[in-house]
């Protein structure tokens, strides 16, 4: 489902689309409300597209502008809201899981699911110290880099992985396919500073009845936490983790993957 | 906030950009998968521009494909979904109002902000019957049909009114002033087959501490319900839950009326 990037940079219309869901990411929990200047600066693109932009999604509500040339996200959102909970969320038996890991450890719990060429992160339970790995539930973050994308590289069909070098000439599919093979056979994934410096994580698969990969569990954090003898103890408490919610399923995200 | 028509037909960009909104209104809670045929019918596009659509979509999780062919809206949606609640979900209290409502009329009750030149539903509690109104929330609905439109209007500055006339040819900027005077005056609108034949409906304001309208509190349903004795009942239940929700508030989403 990915367009060659030639293709996709020689179409206006689909860099449009594409900017204006990169415009949309600038607002969040920490960001309800963006002056026009943040989102120029947010964006990187010129003025007069963003002012464009903001326009073409006020007019249905997908933006709103709470006052002179301050903006939010708007109420049309409300029209997916409860759709895209009913789809995506995890469901309660994995959360308690989830949670029962993140009181064990301390550290902050994901669930990643593979979306085409990116990982996104479905279900999250925050670490418990101040510093601690702060992920964004829905941000597409790369299948290049940290513990749990080496896991879901391990369910990745060739085509995948084939693709996933196209786009990064630094990656090399067969390193890719090696790299899949020995996480599947390890079970688990460690890295120290692969996606970021300074941050760690420990990652394991979550599959379905019929083994199939559906997701990766990762638990991460500053390396400085992620000595040698706490993470044995992590990957154990990881993957224990992962087999439980295997046991007791993902829910209704599990029809979509 | 809005693009005159002429430079948003003008600009293959912004036509994009709707496009691949109008072209995620193709699902909702009824319609979690459509096929790729569906897509092209909801949408009137041509084959090629919906697969292209979708493929820009797709990379960053807004779209996803559970099978050959069928899409979904994606885990994207999650990174906005708390923010789109926090934002935009109607407080408690005001949802006891509405809910007591509905079940003293038994009919479907909005309740509608103006966004540009739209009317959104943000809150709805729906009819206990099985013919009932039936409105999305986060849907655009008309500013120029409808009791909550009506009362909507008696809010609106007249740079709003002259805009909705220029929008549409059939509405004449002076009618809408006039229209919205006496809707501001009345207290209340009461619509019959307005927006669409054999809907009715009544609407009153609700407002802010300081008198400022901030939104419509409606309630609809078939016209063959809203006779003439139940109308004037409905029109004491609709005015008195619209004065105790301004007296209780709406909750944070006044922060972004």
């Amino acid at each position: 489902m990915t367009l060659p990037s030639a293709a996709a940079a020689a179409d206006g219309g689909v860099r449009s689309v594409t900017r204006a869901f990169d415009l949309l990411r600038a607002f969040d929990a920490e960001h309800k409300v963006r002056s026009l200047r943040e989102l120029v600066e947010f964006t990187g693109l010129p003025k007069s597209t963003v002012v464009r932009l903001l326009s073409t999604l006020s007019n249905p509500g997908i933006i709103t502008s709470p006052s002179e040339s301050t903006y939010s996200i708007g109420p049309a959102f409300l029209r997916w809201v409860k759709l895209a909970e009913a789809m995506w969320e995890v469901g309660a038996e994995a959360r308690q899981v989830m949670t029962a890991l993140r009181d064990e450890c301390g550290e902050t719990v994901n669930i990643y699911i593979r979306q085409d060429l990116h990982r996104i992160c479905v279900a999250q339970v925050e670490g418990t110290t101040t510093v601690r790995s702060v992920v964004r539930v829905g941000e597409p973050y790369p299948m290049t880099g940290g513990a749990a994308a080496r896991v879901l590289l391990g369910g990745c069909p060739d085509t995948v992985l084939d693709a996933l070098s196209e786009q990064d000439a630094r990656v090399d599919a067969k390193d890719l396919r090696t790299g899949a093979a020995s996480t599947r056979e390890a079970g688990f994934a460690i890295t120290h500073g692969d996606r970021e410096l300074g941050a760690s994580a420990v990652a394991a698969p979550i599959t379905a009845a019929d083994g199939r990969l559906l997701a990766a569990l990762s638990m991460s954090g500053p390396t400085s936490r992620f000595t040698a003898d706490r993470v044995t103890q992590y990957v154990d408490a990881v993957t224990k983790a992962a087999r439980q919610i295997s046991a007791v399923g993902l829910g209704t995200v599990e029809a979509f993957l």
